[in-house]
């Protein structure tokens, strides 16, 4: 299995430094996410049920008919490689690894690409992933654009896969509500911009019938009762959502002020998260390591760092010394 | 797909009887679950993490040494046909009908048996399904009987999985403490004497080896954040279920003399739930359903009813009084 997630334990017990007391920037979560309704207690005691509105909420936050809920974004990324007979697949070369890591494993061609090559390897492609925005390098399609690409794939049974994990803050340019088309599959989550990581829940958004092999595949009570009472508080909280985009936006701004501030411009990036391209990389990382600040290290294809948004005005104070110390 | 609750939506609408007015005896779960902390509210704001105890409160519970969570033991039933070449497997003729319907789907052959066939089988067999106790018959396996068939069938490269789904109020009856050895697949869940079926989380009791296909296949963050934190909680109150094994225990007895009582001697059972064969079942069925208590019809292989237990006095003199009427 590709590593996951314990980076916080390693880096508490490589630096001595407790767990508490880190400054965690090594994802692209929103670092205020929401906190509601708290879910029934009788939602743990029974089967979760289907008709219980949460297909309904995600139908309207995104503008699609079909919304299947899955146990989180990462769920579809398994299965959908399984639904097709041995393909050529192009997945962005410096993006979320799954994605790579799960078409290969089900027997298919991966071929890693750069955003600019899409366009030339689409004639020789079955099925083409992209990220948009894309993670870690914040690099973004335009929705005609990939509506070209959707057409050119599905006149040939082929798939589109548009991974949009961080697209809510820009929702105008997500292509969620073409995805009832033939072979258009948009995978949706309320882990970063809700900031539900621990809900696991997402939304495969796609035509009927691929929405209907997911499921069969998926089987049944793939979400919690409880992750889909909250789930579906979240997504009918317009409040909520409107002054989050906006706040988000902001803080996505100042993080990259902050960053330029201190000789880091971000290469790229979104509201969640900066991307910085710099040879110093992993030195710039131990040395915030050794501050108690956590980032997310690239190795390949060259050094880089991806910053996450501070919660308070503490954290932001404390990024900001750090980064004086560290860069400035 | 098999088609899976949503009973009691289907029977409010039939009968014109609301669903809240429902004495829904139709599952076989815990009418009194577990209900204790809650979970924190940061347990949903970020990825579940593998370092919060939770192994180890199941290694106990379970005294197993391999204990891989699962979303429900739905999710290792449906893996495990995916973890094997073409196999010879078989499954209970009547049992829960998804182990069935995965293996076919993963292209297994697959031989329906009765529990007194299972040792005759076993020499044409590659997998045996075995559910301890079986639903709906309650028939039971002797622990030095699953290991012996084990023995056989692991000796061959095979599997013995065992489904203990309601074995927890008769823990002398499990195997769980033999599964590290070498095809021996034990499922437990949550879901039924905890009544924690809205959390899903089960657990798979099996050798390393096995362990580490499965949580490959699975990926990463199959479980909601929250659902650890209560299913950690519930695994370690040995307080709660001592007294639930002794409560459900009088229960089931109970509800084994109130059929009998009233002529519905039941064929098989365990504390959980007892399955009548009749051939009024039907009628039995559809007049409880019109004074609004909800039960389980089988047609197949010849008509029977299974019922669960209720949940407060009120309720046992609700289901007393029908059945009074009804089959009395």
């Amino acid at each position: 299995m590709l590593e996951h997630g314990g980076r916080l334990q390693q880096a508490a017990q490589r630096y001595g430094i407790p767990r508490d007391r880190w400054l965690d920037l090594s994802t692209g979560i929103n670092p205020v996410g929401w906190q509601g309704t708290a879910a029934s207690p009788a939602s743990w005691n029974r089967l979760p049920e289907e008709e219980d509105g949460l297909l309904e909420a995600a139908q309207a936050y995104y503008g699609a008919a079909n919304a299947l809920p899955v146990s989180g974004s990462q769920a579809a990324i398994q299965a959908l490689p399984r639904l097709r007979a041995r393909s050529r697949v192009g997945v962005p070369v410096l993006g979320y690894n799954e994605h790579a890591h799960r078409w290969r494993q089900a027997g298919h061609d991966v071929a890693p690409l750069a955003t600019a090559e899409f366009a030339g390897a689409l004639g020789g492609l079955d099925v083409l992933v992209v990220s948009n925005p894309n993670n870690p390098t914040g690099e973004r399609c335009a929705p005609s654009q990939l509506l070209e690409w959707h057409t050119h794939l599905s006149s040939r049974g082929g798939w589109l896969v548009v991974d949009e994990a961080f697209i809510d803050t820009t929702p105008e340019n997500s292509v969620a509500r073409f995805a009832g088309g033939e072979g258009l599959i948009v995978l949706r989550s309320l882990g970063k911009f809700f900031g539900l990581a621990g809900a696991r829940v997402g939304f495969v958004l796609s035509s009927p019938a691929i929405a209907q092999m997911l499921q069969e595949w998926l089987g049944p009570w793939t979400i919690a009762g409880p992750s889909r009472l909250v789930a579906r508080a979240a997504l009918e909280d317009q409040a909520w959502q409107e002054s989050n985009r906006q706040r988000l936006r902001r803080e996505g701004m100042r993080l990259v002020e902050s960053l330029t501030h201190h000789g880091l411009k971000p290469t790229g990036g979104c509201d969640l998260f900066q991307w910085v391209v710099t040879p110093n990389a992993q030195a710039i990382h131990e040395a915030l390591a050794e501050q108690g600040i956590l980032t997310r290290y690239f190795g390949e294809p060259g050094p880089s760092l991806r910053f996450g948004l501070p919660a308070t005005q503490a954290d932001w104070q404390r990024l900001d010394s750090a980064l004086r110390e560290v860069a400035g």
